[in-house]
């Protein structure tokens, strides 16, 4: 019998999408639960809402408040926590390479090592060097996934991707939806989804 | 030897202030942990960064996203759900009542009655009949508490809340600050702020 499949919609240039990367395979695997991983871009959904960069720069209390809660729930979870510059760090090509690894072996140890780089060593990940990088130490064809990330074909893709997740009401990452539709935001809510979907997954 | 202090910063028009106020006395007193409950207005901050309303209804995926996650999260606790209208609910009198109450007997219970009327049964605040048939419930001389939280030395304290507020880095409600400065924001950190007051507030 199949494992009810929970999605986790993650950015690569959020935050908090870092610390559920870094938890969601063994808090999953302890729930009987499988991870489709979604790659998706937080930036055309909010420019449709008129913010010009992460609300985290707009709104500069909420900000400082975010990377010292950072600082402690990374430390929670035994993880490195540094601030990359710029924040947010254009992700369009980290995300392009992630959706081309969907289904993949490879594709959750890559997307937990862009988040590591990004925000355990303040790397700069919108360098495709540093992208090349953690492909080739991954023992990966690293120029010939560079090349088909690039493709117009594995763009609109990607632009499809970002579509469904603002039609579906996304609105922030990470996000995580249930195989009955039901939709939880945030890290804090990774809990519940996975408890959600164990639930009633098993249901559809 | 007296017990740390954890500051609740709440807004009468917060939904998750709400989830805070009608647990956090059974979660401290198991933490060992004193409640300083601290009425605020976000209004005021909230306009200062170009906010015309709530965020809940600036962002309408935001909003839809917020009602479903309070009515998962009240059930969790065991408590009725209902969006009162208009949302967010006017706050300036209950809030001045609140801060009279301050240090009395009847200051949680009042707090939590007027969250109970908003959140719980979907009743007007802002109407005084609501918040004098919620006094005269706790048995108190509702017309004298009404005429004392409209003087305007009252009006001034609140004011002046509002302003340490800010000053103090507070961008949203709830927020919990512990004896040493640490600010934890949002009903979800509230676990977190009583035991960082437990482990460090003992020391001050």
């Amino acid at each position: 019998m199949s494992r009810p499949v929970l999605e986790f919609w993650y950015e690569f240039a959020s935050t908090y999408s870092y610390l559920s990367a870094m938890r969601i395979e063994r808090e999953a695997e302890a729930a009987g639960i499988e991870i489709a991983w979604r790659p998706f871009l937080l930036g055309p959904i909010f420019a449709a809402q008129g913010w010009t960069t992460s609300p985290f720069n707009l709104y500069p209390a909420k900000g400082r408040y975010m990377w010292r809660d950072m600082e402690r729930e990374a430390a929670a979870l035994g993880l490195p926590c540094r601030k990359p510059e710029p924040f947010p760090q254009n992700s369009l090509l980290a995300a392009r390479v992630a959706l081309l690894a969907a289904g993949h072996p490879w594709e959750p140890t890559f997307v937990k090592a862009v988040y590591r780089a990004e925000f355990g060593e303040g790397r700069d990940i919108s360098d495709p060097a540093t992208v090349r990088e953690i492909l080739l130490h991954l023992g990966l064809d690293a120029d010939r996934i560079l090349r088909e990330a690039q493709t117009d074909a594995n763009k609109a893709r990607l632009r499809a991707q970002c579509d469904e997740a603002r039609e579906r009401g996304i609105f922030g990452a990470p996000s995580f939806i249930t195989p009955d539709g039901e939709m939880f935001w945030g890290n804090d809510r990774l809990d519940r989804a996975l408890a959600w979907a164990a639930r009633r997954g098993s249901a559809g």
